[in-house]
């Protein structure tokens, strides 16, 4: 194996394929980056079991073959080299050499043959959509803060990719709190697939400028997101997601239009007195025109705070301060409709033009 | 109590005095800001019982008294209500009432007497310096690296302010490396004090683009740093400072002159393959124009960097490669000097042009 490249594009590379690979003591090649050219193709690929980061180089000259090096040891060692400096990477049986300039290193690699690749999805078979990088960004981010961790119930720790109305929906919900998004309209082929957020996290630590679409594949058992000449791909969350469409109330008693950066404001300064208490807050729409946020009365002191709005039914309800804060920020228009019923009905968040997000969460018993 | 004030002002001074508050479970009023009002001079005290901090706000109204307050509550209220506004804080016996516009907020307070103050310094008693506070933030960051977290070894845990040839020095060292600084040349009074190097870090954040000069005065127990209206006090370290003096060879057999940089990036390479032998690095120099930095061949491999430069005498030794970045990021001209003798005697790093700031690096055996 042999290559000849840049230091620049080398150095970007790594850093795009080198940030899953972990230490695991049972599985050692874990930490390790595959290096494979063939027929003057050169790809970088890491994994961590459920999921794989391939990333194609463009370099200058190439013999074919395959090795593993230690992914950060050789991902530190390119970015310190100077910018500019050509990089020759040879390996001759597992001994690695590196050469640029007056830097010379003898890497120890290991050999590929028990490198877990994952499989490759076959492009035929499967569902692709394609959407821009923007839009997905900011969607993803939007549903994935209400998964879950609790690896027990291990369709809670991804985001749901469902289609229905002709539009590809994505969901995500940890039991207390949930969270939709229409990610695309007038859409053919149907998907049900749950992707797990951490792989998802990594794929929105991949965007960056140069790709300005995102290409999105499933297959039975694998997502495939394609950026540029990234690839990462996943396992799915191979498990039922709940049928949550029905957890969204359609209606609710108490309907109210907020400023949401006043509303963030005031649910920060009742959070600040009610760490005591597991960050429970009371909101009160109070009619005619008043909406409070205030912290329950604890050994700190306590808090109150008021915005002035139109309230046409009075009604309070105990809520998560933590929950609204991620709510708050997840919405974008300057104002938002807060709706809620009782002690029981989960309260609707929603920007107040578009109708695109929707974001629930479970009252606290008071 | 009774202050008026605008909310950046007390924003302000809360941030640079809460820092150092502790939540300290034997003493819960380390968590707190003490807040007194004496013929309308407003200060804000903090301390962690090594040392305090001070800061005088300026107020447009306000009635004499004191209270004490949980410091990072305070500050994060402040801090989220909105710029701009007058913010009223009243206390009655512990209950302290901040009002701001349509925010309210109560908390519970302590009262003032258990407070631990340190003393003040008698300003006539005292020995005091001035300093611009660009040179000593340079100067007290070159010598505080050196210093050691060893509490067995108090002496080593701060910064020896000592007065030799009229020129008030500054050094550090941890028993493996040693940084001296020329701090204030032709000065007419004399001072040897051991100033925690805790302390001084929280001096180094305290300084900000506002003061232009820095004050020291120190007695014979307590040493105090002024920063416009912010004071930081700080107790002195009761121990004796070593005899640094004699450790820093006045000769060494092998001199050379390396391009800074140059030297940190090829330090930074066979550090990174050096990891499994406690960061160890081989420096060469090779007579008559090759200065070369190893790593020791490791189950990792083996790294090789030479840079061209004059050698007249061969010779290498071993160093620990963190110490030495260390000591080259300190540095500050882009040519420094690197001396060296056997395995015993101590490395000297210099400046090219400027004599003031003196480094020396234990070897490692070899």
């Amino acid at each position: 194996m042999k290559i000849t490249v840049t230091q620049e594009k080398l150095s970007k590379a790594l850093n795009n394929v080198s940030r899953i690979t972990i230490n695991k003591a049972t599985l050692p090649i874990l930490n390790n980056v595959l290096i494979r050219v063939e027929n003057k193709k050169v790809s970088l690929i890491t994994t961590n079991l459920d999921m794989a980061i391939k990333d194609f180089l463009p370099v200058s000259k190439s013999e074919d073959g395959v090795i593993t090096i230690p992914a950060k040891l050789l991902t530190e060692f390119v970015s310190n080299l100077p910018k500019g400096e050509n990089i020759e990477i040879s390996s001759k049986d597992t001994k690695v050499t590196i050469k640029a300039g007056k830097y010379t290193s003898t890497i120890n690699g290991v050999a590929a043959d028990d490198f877990p690749e994952l499989p490759e999805i076959n492009d035929k078979e499967a569902v692709t959509y394609k959407i821009s990088t923007d839009e997905f960004k900011t969607s993803i981010s939007q549903v994935i803060i209400a998964s879950s961790n609790d690896l027990t119930r291990p369709a809670l720790t991804g985001v749901y990719f469902n289609t229905s109305d002709d539009t590809l929906k994505v969901a995500a919900t940890d039991g207390y709190r949930l969270a939709e998004k229409n990610l695309i309209k007038k859409i053919k082929s149907e998907v049900k697939a749950i992707v797990p957020a951490t792989s998802l996290q990594e794929v929105l630590r991949s965007i960056n400028d140069e790709s300005e679409e995102i290409e999105i594949s499933f297959n039975d058992d694998l997502v495939r997101f394609r950026l540029g000449e990234v690839e990462i791909i996943s396992k799915l969350i191979d498990a039922s997601f709940p049928d949550y469409q029905k957890l969204i109330p359609k209606d609710s008693n108490i309907s109210t239009e907020l400023n949401r950066e006043e509303l963030i404001r005031v649910t920060k300064l009742a959070a600040l007195f009610s760490r005591s208490v597991g960050g429970s807050i009371i909101c009160e729409a109070i009619a005619p025109d008043t909406f409070s946020v205030k912290s329950i009365i604890n050994e700190f002191g306590e808090n109150d705070s008021k915005i002035e709005t139109t309230v046409e039914k009075s009604g309070k309800i105990n809520l998560n301060s933590r929950f609204l804060l991620d709510a708050l920020n997840a919405l974008e228009e300057s104002k938002i409709i807060f709706k809620f019923s009782d002690r029981i009905a989960p309260i609707v968040l929603r920007n107040k033009k578009n109708n695109d997000y929707t974001h629930i969460i479970m009252p606290l018993n008071s």
